[in-house]
């Protein structure tokens, strides 16, 4: 049973667009992923949306009616409402056709398993959801066991790193703790390599044991010196050009492709 | 002789702010660049500002006294206001240090000479600023003879894209043509390697020889068909996570690295 809500007044779509503020997605434990293809990404992946809103008049299109279809079967709430409804939902003057509401997971570090793949993506304090979306969907595309955030990174799940990500947020796992832990739990586990100017070897003169725990640091200070001192490896890229720096989320996909092979 | 702006309602501030829209840009023919950093980059580059704007209070700081005296030295106007001001300048509640007026310049693509570099990248109708900011950024690092734009990509001089860059747009040469002249101009001069997913060869197992032109389509839409089919040779990164697809910086980031060695 699909609910029709067009008042621009109803508490249920108000407290779903709260979903875009970081205090309210903690206090909440959901996110938003606004668009077709990511809602269907999620679906795909066997995670329903736990509340799916959509445009009325956008009900027979086929894919809309399955992921109606999968909410609904899955227990969840399919709610159709007006495109400007939609579009104060998603602070957008044009709107996607479907926002899906979905719980927010992280996986606890102590529940990872080093050898489920050869490759993780582990970032310390990036600022950007933009960058930090980026590096989910690559991480899916490398087919990495994960990412791992240190310290205090942007909101994964913000609606912003979502978009970014283009359905990535539901594929690779999210892990979030800290640096000292972090190196506390990797040593023996795996083999870490940290992306960073000083004291580094060209990344393509370096052998990767499985697996690889791959470093990458702030977008503006990179990683921290005492961080990258307890890297196994300390990796760079060459930089040819007046410039000695590459956008993160850059650095991060030559690295992952390399090791990845 | 630095002048001092305090008046909200200041022309010529007016005129510069006027800057962040593309028409208004395409009329004046200059572009912002904002903060210390991308505007001392410009400078490194022997690329001095038309016009820089400067908070006042800050022209004791020796790079903001080197900018000011560089600016100066070669006929531009240094100009100090209040942080207000330019915040108004740069739409932003904590605006950066400086800002610089600097005068647009495209390399047309008969002035381009393909021996110059290993490698160039070539974008077709790139939409996301921060992509071909991003973009930029790659070449400078990896040498690039300068990136080609194709068709109706976003504004490379716009003030997102140019923050992207990290000074980039000053190092690394724009082009802006189309298809059938790029392709027809390339002809002869250089060797095609189009990304994309159909009927595409593993992107290790190609020689590109020098020099490569690296191709990369939309955001959505990827490459033409027509204009893969007029490539020498369509390659694909491996996807080995559920999405097929990655960032298109990200992808040009791969391939750059990996043709120039």
């Amino acid at each position: 049973m699909v609910d029709l809500i067009t008042s621009p007044a109803n508490q249920t779509l108000k407290g779903l667009r709260a979903l875009h503020e970081k205090k309210f997605r903690r206090a909440d434990g959901r996110f938003l992923a606004e668009g077709l293809r990511i809602v269907a990404e999620a679906v795909e992946a066997g995670i329903a949306p736990e509340v799916l809103v959509f445009a009325e008049g956008h009900a027979g299109h086929p894919l809309v009616a399955r992921l109606i279809a999968t909410t609904e079967a899955s227990g969840g709430l399919a709610i159709a409402t007006t495109p400007a409804q939609l579009g104060r939902l998603t602070l957008k003057d044009n709107p996607q056709a479907v926002v899906g509401v979905f719980r927010a997971r992280a996986v606890p570090l102590a529940a990872l398993d080093p050898a489920a793949a050869r490759l993780w993506l582990v970032v310390q304090a990036v600022k950007d959801p933009g960058n930090l979306g980026t590096i989910l969907r690559t991480g899916d595309a490398v087919g990495a066991g994960g990412v791992i955030l240190l310290d205090d990174c942007c909101d994964a799940f913000g609606t912003e790193a979502v978009r970014a990500s283009m359905g990535a947020i539901f594929t690779q796992g999210v892990t979030l703790t800290n640096g000292p832990a972090f190196f506390e739990w990797v040593r023996g586990r795996g083999f870490v390599a940290g992306a960073t100017l000083d004291d580094a070897a060209d990344y393509r003169t370096i052998a990767y044991p499985a697996p690889t725990f791959l470093l990458l640091g702030n977008e503006q200070a990179g990683l921290p010196l005492d961080y990258a001192a307890r890297c196994d490896v300390r990796v760079k890229l060459p930089m040819r050009g007046r410039a000695d720096s590459l956008n993160v989320a850059v650095a991060a996909g030559v690295l992952a492709y390399h090791v990845a092979g």
